[in-house]
Order: C-alpha cells, then structure tokens, then sequence
C-alpha cells in the first residue's frame, strides 16, 4: 500500500491526463522546484540512451534547474532528431507555463520505445498542470509515472537535525527491465534540506549505487533510466561538511528512501511472487561478491526455481561457478537459505533436509546467502522470481 | 526427426538402462574406441565444474582413451569428495569390463546437480553394456543420453577424400542451461578418419567455436559440459597437414556436424517455438559483434517478444545499447528482420510497417540482422524465445 507522503517545501507537483496512450488515466506530472534548489541525477548507461535522457543531462549541467517534466506512455526513445526536438518542444512549453527558461526543465519519457511522442497532448496538458501545482500533490504524482508497475511505489522520512525537521520523500516507477546501471526505472526524491551541488552530486551517486543499482527482475537495463534528487533548501541550515554528524544522519535517511523504493520495485517486478536478498560474505572484493550475487539473482534457471518454491541448489551452485572467478575453490563454499545450511564444502550439507529447504523457498520472503571464504567483502542484492506471469506480461505488452 | 547415422569404423556403442532416475529407457551409454584412435575434448568452463568433468580431464591429459561412459539422469556435480571417487568407481568398473585400464575411460553424467550418484546401479549396468556393443548403436545412444531433450539430436556426413570415403557421425544432448562456454551439453562426434593428436586438439576447438559456443537457450552454463571429437583412424590415410586440400574439406565436413548439433539444441530449447539467427556486421571487432548478437540472443525481453511474435523493435536497440560499446553511433544502426528493414539510422525505418514486421516475425525460423557500421567484423549466433512452456518446463523439473 502506497502511504501517503508529506509535502517538502519548495516542491510543488500536478498530474493530469493527458491521453498519451488510450487510456483515462493521470499520464503527464510536471514538479516545480523553488529557485536556488540543488538538483543532481544519474542517467541510464544504456548507448541508445533516449532523448529526453540527452536533454536532461545538457540541462542539468548548466544548472538552476527549476522544473521536470515526466511523461508515460511513450519512452521517446531511438526516435533519432526528431525524438531530440520533441523533448525540447516539451521543455519550452514547460518554460512559458512557468515562467523560466527551457534549459531550467527537465524532461522524461517512460514506455513504448521507437514511436514519436504526441508532443501536442503534451503541450495541451502543460497549463492545466502548472495551473494546478500543488505541494501536496505526491501521491498523485506516484500513480502518473507508473506504467507496467501495479502499484504506486512511494517512500519518506523525517530526520532531527539540530532542533531543525528535515523531509525526505521519493516516488519510482518500475517493474521490468531492471538491472544495476539503472533500468526503466524513473525515481524521484526531494528533501527541504540545503545540500550544496558537489555534495549532492555524491549523495546520489552513492543512494544510487546502494540502491537501485542492486537490484534485478529481468537483466535488461533501458534507455530511459534517471533517478533525480531534489535539495529545495527551504528548510535547515546549509550542510556543507560531508564528515559532520548532521550530514551522515541526512545521507542514511536519504539512502533508506533510495532503497526502500529500489525494494518496491522488485517486490513489484513484472510477474514476481517472491522478494529475494542474495547475500555473499567473504569474497574477495566487492565486485567479486556483487557479480556472484547477481549471477544467481539474475539467471532464469534460479528465478524460475524460485518461482516454483524448488530449492534446487544445484542451480545455485552452477550460478555461482558461473560468475568467473577463476580460482574459486568449490570445496570452502557454503550456502545458506535463510538459517538452513543447504551446501557446505561445496556439497550438500550433512543433516539439510528437502522439507527445511522448501519451507524457506515457500515463504515470499527470504535470504540466500553464499560464503566464499576468500577474504573479507560482503555484497547483497534483490532480486525476484520469473514466472508465467512474466512471460504472459511481456509477450503482450503493446497488444 | 532423427536420421539413422551410419556406423564409423573402429567406433561401437550400447545403450542400457540402468534405471538411474525411476524411469525405463536407457540411460547408460558405452562407447568403446579402437586402439590407436585419438580422442580430444573441450569442457565446461563453470568454476563448479562436475566429478566427471575434473575425472575425464585428468584421463585424457595421458591419452590412449578406449572407452567412454555417459550417464542421464543424474549429473554427479557438486558432490565433492564422494563424487570423484564415484566417478573413478564408473571408470573402474569399464576397464574391467574391457579390459583396459580405468586411465583410459572419460566419464560423463548429465542430469540433477547435488545427488549422489547411484554407483551401484551404473556398475550393474555396464557388464550388459560392454556384452551388446555394436557398430550400429548411435541412433540408441543419441536416446540414452536425453534429460529435458524432446527428441534425439544427430547429425552425419560423408567426404571423399583421394578416392576414399570417411565419415562422420555426431549426437548431442542439451536443451536448457545452452550458452556459450559449453552448456547442460554433451556431444560426441566421430569419424573414421586418421588425424593426428594436435590437429585433433586445434579441431575440436574450432568446432566447438563456430558451433556450440554461438548458441543461447537462456544464458546458463552448466557445470558438466563437453564435447568429445573422435577419429578411429579405422580408415583413410593419416591427415597430418592442416593447410591441405583434403584437411579442409575433412574439417568442414566435422564442423558441418557440429553447427548441426548445436542448431538442433537450439530447436530443441526448453519451451522454444522459434528458431532465430542473430546476425551482426560490420562492428569494429568479433567480440563486439559477437557481444551485440548474444545481448539481444539472450534478452528476457527479446525472448518474450520473439515469442509473441511482436517486433517489438524498441527492444532490439536497448540489447544493442546494453551490449557495453561505449562509443557506439547510435544514428548508424540498421536492423533488419530477414530482408525488411525496421531500425535505420538509429530510429524507426521510413516505411517500415508493423505488418511487414509481424510476417517475418510469425515464421517459425528468420534472422534478426543489426549493422552497426563501425567496421569489418561479422558474426552470428542461435538463440530461441521463451516461452510459458520454458517456465513450465524448469519450475517443475525436479517435481
């Protein structure tokens, strides 16, 4: 269930339907964003990025921006010059509705890939939304940018800073293609805090790497990912010291959002019936636990073991010597499902029963947990099932 | 449908079963080669590699095999200590059946990962096995070695070379868990020609190369992979010369029935409907090229739209976004489905109609074609969709 979220002063949201699929719906949110807010945001690494997503990164390098514009329905993506002249056509309107340059808007497409956007159902619905801007207007604006997802995905926290109550709150669409490096994934989160530009640069390249790049439906990462975040600055004192005790408190307050909607995701990822956290203790780096973790998270043969409720393990095991580790000694590996050791010795463990596997496999929630016992990272993702469903969803999508 | 293959001198074969799963076809499989053959392999390159696996390549380092035995049902992988001295007991038990050394045996298992193998009923087996071989086994052995496979895979040739006629005979089995690296595969092909060890070891791998290492089921490799390429030398003279006239035609003719084989993996994928070639030109180097065809080979998303028979072309340029080229001109793809163009210049080609797009799609066999206009390299693969059977198929497996 979608809570609902508190307003952040100096962000003002409107949804209205602007029929850009046929379909009755809220499709078009425009956000307005106090001046002087810091705006910072992180981009799909997909070559064939979309050209709202062009747009966006040339308007955001040159700062003060003031307003976004989300569409779904149609991603406006491998639309060649023309998708380039819409997204901008988009971003003049926004500017003679509010009053600003177009290069202070930011513009996002989510949906169908390779047909044009209606930019004239755009332009049309420009002046209700401004018209009707309003703080309050998150929880409607959660339910515009959804596409295959359903339901809306939202988050929020409050934090004390010095006697001083600082907001968070953050909204996401997303249910398939989604893998690390961003997926069609759009998110945003914005806080009254005052974060200067370089730190929030970092903060979200850091929420981001704790978050929505850990996660996995599908393996397929899209050409429109974007996950912005918005520090108004109407309230607080200016955190300009990222080693201050203030600022660590605002920063984990800002992550938990990222990951509690980079979770939602998955819980609602195309088809799924099972929220899965793949643990790897003891590797030997970083990147050696996080490509084992995703190895299971995302082959189908696991996915669709979950699917089933199997605790197949040899499927875990054949995902693990998939990762590419080329000296991985298969005789130091344990597997754990949740508190059950189901492979020890890179064998079945003695005394792992079919009947304490499956109980935890049965549960909609649970946590495989691989130890390499080759040195001292620890990495974790989540991932989901993939079953008919999926299948069924995907093969149908623009039918 | 499977052809009768012809008999290789020098080759001869039994299938028994040995009732290794509660089932009554043969599953046990013994192939027994003339003294003085040569026999090279390629194997699994996942990390969690079987006993079989780790057994056979420590046997045929020492040459002078005579002797291989294959197992279904059971893959004796990630069974530890236990599984190797299991592996070695099935070796045992053939050399004295044979009479020759267990040194000189390869074993093989495909099947469930994680159970221990039911020695006893292998060993049982192979007396009866070793009584009833035969020159003219292969169509039973292309049945023995099945697990999820539908329908034997076999493929034969002929060549004359100087007057002479040598043959070639192959069976492969494998039908999920297919990608490149070997997959949930074993394949033996033989022929009655002399060649000698190293050219046998270099044909082998670029067999193995141009055929099996191209073709994707669902992006898993399997801890128990290989492929065994025999020549008896029962007949024709000795082939020594790579650069020979009689050599390439005798290499193409064995490459011939590897491509064969591994295509009929494909056809045969868990659940697949569709048979696809992913065909990509004029990338900047082979990996890119064969980078950009498994990205799209192996996409969910792709998958499930070959499978609706929808070209959905927008995710044909996310796979080719995704496929890691950084400086990729996106303005300069072209995709094509057979002959119809769908992607130019980066977008939606002018006169492309979904119909058009719909017809090659609905064909049960087509080629997806990207031209990437970088450079010169050119290179293919297989891949099939996927399918609510494919789900079906491995959520139940074990069941």
């Amino acid at each position: 269930m979608a809570q609902s979220l508190p307003s952040i002063p100096g962000i003002r949201l409107a949804s209205v339907p602007a029929q850009i699929k046929n379909w009755q719906r809220d499709d078009l949110l425009l956000i307005e964003i106090a001046e002087g807010a810091s705006v910072s945001a992180t981009f799909t690494q997909n070559a064939f990025c979309a050209a709202p997503v062009l747009v966006a990164r040339e308007h955001i390098r040159q700062g003060q921006i003031r307003a976004l514009l989300i569409n779904a329905g149609n991603a406006n993506a491998a639309t060649g010059e023309r998708g380039l002249q819409d997204a901008r056509k988009c971003c003049e309107g926004v500017a003679a509705a509010l009053d600003i340059e177009s290069r202070q808007v930011l513009p996002f497409s989510t949906g169908v890939i390779g047909e044009h956007l209606p930019v004239q159902k755009i332009l049309d619905g420009i002046p209700g939304a401004a018209a009707a801007l309003d703080g309050n207007g998150w929880d409607s604006a959660s339910r515009a940018i959804m596409t295959t997802d359903t339901r809306p995905k939202t988050a929020s926290r409050t934090v004390e800073i010095d006697g001083e109550t600082i907001t968070i709150a953050g909204i996401a669409k997303g249910a398939g293609m989604i893998q690390p490096n961003m997926a069609t994934m759009l998110a945003y989160v914005a806080t009254d805090a005052t974060i200067v530009q370089p730190l929030l640069d970092e903060l979200v390249k850091q929420a981001v790497a704790e978050s929505f790049n850990r996660i996995s439906v599908d393996g397929d990462t899209s050409t429109n990912d974007a996950c912005v975040l918005i520090a108004s600055g109407a309230s607080g004192k200016a955190l300009d010291d990222a080693s201050s005790a203030q600022f660590q408190l605002m920063k984990a307050a800002i992550v938990e959002v990222h990951i509690e909607l980079a979770q939602a995701i998955v819980r609602d990822g195309e088809g799924a019936t099972k929220f899965v956290t793949v643990q790897v203790d003891n590797a030997a780096s970083r990147e050696e636990a996080l490509a084992v973790a995703f190895e299971i998270g995302e082959s189908p043969l696991v996915k669709t073991a979950l699917y089933a409720s199997d605790p197949n393990w040899g499927r875990l095991v054949m995902a693990v010597g998939n990762a590419g580790i080329r000296d991985l000694d298969t005789s130091k590996v344990s597997i754990y499902l949740d508190d059950v050791q189901i492979v020890d010795a890179g064998g079945r463990a003695d005394g792992y029963t079919e009947h304490a596997g499956q109980n935890v496999f049965e549960q909609s929630d649970f946590t495989i947990r691989v130890d390499l016992q080759r040195g001292d990272a620890c990495e974790h993702i989540w991932t989901c099932d993939f079953s008919h469903e999926y299948v069924t969803i995907n093969a149908e999508y623009r039918t």
